[in-house]
């Protein structure tokens, strides 16, 4: 079967605790590569599990798990399960509801490096967004560099992949959310009240947040910045972001 | 000369920002290379930075930069300067002295992805931190990746590599420093007090913090965490909670 392994719809995943989220995440894991001889803890908790799952396990070579890795990292650990499915944006608000949440979405203006859309979305997870939203074209998907880099994140927090990030922002706003993006004009985000149904936008990492969509944004807010250098990166950016609409969510109840 | 390039003490600085940012901050560039051709204004405006510091300018061609890059990420530009030297402690506490402010340094208890050190650097700068101190042993030092990702806040924000950790902070807790580090059993950073002088210490990106830092640290803080999976990015970790002690600075005035 190895000449199936980089075809159709599987998706690899690498790294010992991105193997075990998934495991125990419920995914299905269609088989394992595990580094032959290897005896240390977290190998042998992928072992426990692929047995418990009845998953295919392959004892191999790191020459082999270097030759299957897309990342370099695998840590002596590479599993393949189909490919992780998009949600759809209704999903998204049907979570919100579920949790008795007001709707808290990230969405990505045109984010590029897999590593960035992977940190967010592990920061999505951590600061209890419901989803992120990502546009078809001109963003990085959901790659296994992008599930490896989101730590297991990716299977508990949704994302959709949209047509045109504008149009999904007007009918969001139909349901009650208003927009929020990050720009060096915006009032400072510790004086902006960013309670209630919220979709945080991020630019894209050289550009920043396009036009169209920053006059689609209701607000915009700014990362107070004392350096002498542009910006942040992306990823932290989003991270600052999200916690000080998590703290003035906490401080608000 | 081209047998030097990667000996000795040179630092390859890659990508259009990176370069532009080096030359603006005086930092001494021995030669650049420019792809050949490239008539876009990033591309321009060094060649005119090069210019006007006589720098020796190479154009050529994409494969030879594609050869020279160490990052794969040159978009086109590749300088060479002397390495980055690192600071000591005491140029952190003098920059501090010098603006009149209380010492906010960052610590980092084993970073090993360079994209991490960089993306912290980085947000060092912007948070207004007035250096960051990392291990000699068991860490990434100051690469060309490291340059790169800090996009340029490597030639403002003083790096310090010292022998023992444990050490260094016992010495700058007689400067009147308080420590705090992140933990899961920490309480909540937003109700902790993280005004007055602060060293934030970040641990390693998969086991955290190591006993002995975190028994010198006075305070355990955490980040609230809302998910399912154990961590952030330890660079999206260090920012957030950067941001929260510039909140606390911001508001404490």
């Amino acid at each position: 079967m190895e000449h199936t392994e980089n075809q159709g719809n599987e998706l690899k995943i690498e790294g010992r605790n991105a193997v075990i989220e998934a495991f125990r995440s419920g995914k299905p894991i269609d088989k394992v590569f595990l580094l032959d001889g290897c005896q240390d803890g977290p190998i042998k908790t992928i072992f426990r599990e692929a047995k418990k799952y009845d998953t295919i396990i392959n004892f191999v070579t790191k020459e082999r798990l270097d030759q299957l890795s897309e990342t370099g990292k695998h840590q002596g650990a590479i599993a393949y399960a189909a490919a992780y499915e998009y949600s759809e944006v209704s999903d998204m608000l049907a979570l919100a509801r579920e949790r008795g949440e007001a709707p808290f979405l990230i969405l990505l203006d045109g984010i590029e490096d897999p590593h960035n859309l992977g940190a967010i979305i592990r920061t999505a997870n951590q600061a209890g967004a419901h989803g992120v939203i990502i546009p078809k074209r001109r963003a990085v998907g959901l790659t296994a560099t992008v599930a490896r880099t989101s730590a297991g994140a990716l299977n508990y927090t949704p994302v959709a992949k949209v047509t045109n990030l504008v149009q999904t922002m007007e009918e969001l706003k139909k349901e009650g959310l208003w927009f929020v993006c990050a720009d060096m004009d915006g009032e400072v985000m510790y004086r902006q009240n960013l309670t209630g149904p919220i979709g945080l936008v991020i630019g894209n990492e050289g550009e920043g947040v396009s036009r169209l969509v920053k006059e689609t944004c209701d607000f915009v807010t700014s990362i107070p910045m004392k350096g002498q250098i542009d910006s942040l990166n992306a990823s932290v950016a989003a991270g600052v972001l999200a916690y000080e609409i998590v703290r003035q969510r906490m401080s608000a109840k």
